[in-house]
């Protein structure tokens, strides 16, 4: 049985590995890096986007832990310890664009793009009504993701010559995962029981996974969008320097 | 006013229309049905799916009007009355099912399928959390779709030799959506008021069609899981019979 | 079996009439009201908590209609139906305080007292939590309230010498509620079938017409507070002239 | 500003006094004990109510903190905090009423009391709905009730001849609670800083504990009509022994 889960996992980790090479070989965002894009102003939009969805973490994840159909107290308590480590990173990205000179607070940001709203609602979406260990499935792979989205954004920080307090959310998120990383798996091990809660793990983790590969493709189609003069959004990023 | 109104209003209903049209002509459902494909299995799976968003429609627009922040009388009525309306539609994507001779009830169908549960995490999330006026759009094109979406849905009947009572859930829907569509245009040019009304019901219109495309494509990849053998989830609609 | 439902609903009705004997006997705003009792800043106080729990009435009605465990077509259709009528009775009670003189609108209210709170607390749990029924119990007494209410209004309406005009609120649901309190009944006896059932329907009809009991405990409460310079709340009706 | 803060908490703290004092001094248990009543079962219908509330606790703790309008990170933290640690404190009273010969487990318990659970439905409300800070309220005399409820649990160890391991729930929160009690005055004094907060505070502190009070009577109530034979709800309490 305990052999199984573990196959299992590794049969998840493996699906995800596959959805990343899937996601950033189709994202016209790594295309435009490869071939030498290095405009800060797309990477301002992304640092918004993440603003917006980081501020959602610590509180979905909050809200498995308020379920009365989640009894366990082990995964009760980690529900509420990891709510308690997200607390506030969205300042992180906040100050990070407030390095790179754009004077803006969380009260003066324009609001999340859909792309991202997507992703925020589904979160909400699994956090309240799926399978309580779902909220699990997007930190399996979040924890780990710097394996997949390293080398996007080292060639964010060399192209676009960016400082480490100008990408501060990253270089710290790089940092923490190691530990965490294995604490997930730990406790999906622990607490996916049945066929249903490793379906449901796979759908969450492919889904979410997904729908930030969605997010990114929102923030290059905001740049697109601004760069030909469609929208006026995100105007005022182009004229701020730290 | 009311004339800028109008004309925000036809933008966004000519922004629809290009959006339909993307969707269907990027359809690899829509491709395979021109090319003459017919296999029933298909349209039962996309009855299945329809079954589970159908289900949430009536409540989530009841949400709206639980609102503390909704409090123009009219449009909580409006809310209430479109919510009634909607009251058990899903039964109809069922007793089509079942007419098609898959046996299950709601209570022994399969979970939706992933693709589906972003569409309705996103329609509760826009619900609860959004614009108040935002549900609004997801109507504004369903009670429309007819126009864009008949001609694929005529095929299926052609193709798939159904009866009406195989389709009931889309030949009532035809039929009944001419007045409501109406309808939603008028409770939409009555309450959106500002720059954000309408950037929130363009958000929300575009957002939750393309969440509609998705949940298709959904149904088409679990079709060829199906026909690959990759998945057993739809297994027992091979056999089914009417 | 319909005769032993109909049963427990006389039942029902038999405890819900001693309670209100209880609950009239034991009030001190009726003992007052008695002793020939006549300010118009109580009713003012009464008519601010009555807007306070009446803007939810219609929101946590709606409530129900939005539970996923809450399947039956019909019951569906009677809450949004019900939901429908109730949208914006609380305004009803702000236009009577304007008759009276007070020059205030629902964003310069002060906020509920803790008694009325907890009512309104009562009733979203029973709407969000509760067995889905429940707030049909509410509904039983409040519909037939007039019959044991009714002499304490017209108490009111003679010692304070108020106009049709200054308790529309009260006129209008004297009038109003014949035909429902035979629609809420039925609806009981078509929904409730199990021993479960009808003691959840007790419970929360005895809980919810304590809980207004409360609430004017309250109002005294805040009216003692005032007149004996305990607390300056309401201080503001007291120079309000029609 | 901080001294007249450090007087507001003072004088809430006294309010608190009173009405514990109150509320001791009508309390029909207290009586009956103070007149040496000493039969089991009253204690064990106490238990099953305490079982109940207190499964609520931590989740309506951890629901302050999934609030978007709730953005002071050390508060989100200690709401965060403070829930982890009260994961799955209803367990003790469940063990303790098997150590009390009760062989039932919280999937065979009866419902709750409808004054237990008019307290449950307030604390969702102020956690959800209400001024962020006031689930503080609730903790702040919680965590200080030893002081006035001590007593009274010493009678009943005494007169019902108990031991620690049926009433570990008691004598473990008497312990605990000397540093959180301070650490909630300090988190108060940290974050109130409007008078609506502190008017929040002190109506949401007298209001729960008010509550307690109708749950004790609930208790109380429950016990008469067991012991006079108008409810057998309790009837599987009678023949329980250790």
């Amino acid at each position: 049985m305990k052999e199984a889960d573990r196959t299992r996992l590794d049969a998840l980790k493996a699906s995800l590995a596959r959805t990343w090479n899937e996601l950033l070989t189709g994202s016209p965002i790594v295309r435009w890096l490869e071939e030498g894009g290095s405009d800060r102003t797309l990477f301002k939009i992304y640092l918004i986007e993440t603003y917006h969805y980081v501020f959602h973490n610590s509180r979905n994840q909050a809200l498995v832990a308020t379920r009365i159909d989640n009894r366990d107290p082990a995964y009760l308590k980690y529900c509420l310890r990891h709510a308690y480590e997200e607390v506030g990173h969205e300042m992180m990205a906040m100050r990070d664009l407030q390095s790179l000179g754009v004077e803006r607070t969380p009260d003066t940001l324009p609001p999340p793009l859909p792309s991202t709203e997507v992703f925020i609602a589904y979160l909400y979406w699994i956090s309240q009504r799926g399978n309580p260990l779902q909220r699990l499935a997007y930190s399996l792979w979040a924890e780990g993701s710097y394996e997949y989205f390293g080398p996007v954004l080292d060639r964010i920080r060399r192209q676009m010559q960016l400082e480490p307090k100008q990408m501060s959310f990253f270089v710290e998120h790089a940092k923490v995962d190691e530990g965490h990383s294995k604490h997930v798996e730990d406790t999906i091990l622990r607490h996916a029981h049945t066929e249903a809660d490793w379906q449901a793990l796979e759908d969450a983790a492919l889904t979410s996974l997904r729908l930030v590969g969605g997010l990114l493709d929102g923030v290059w189609g905001a740049y697109q969008d601004l760069a030909e003069g469609r929208s006026q959004r995100f105007a005022f990023l182009k004229g701020a320097q730290p």
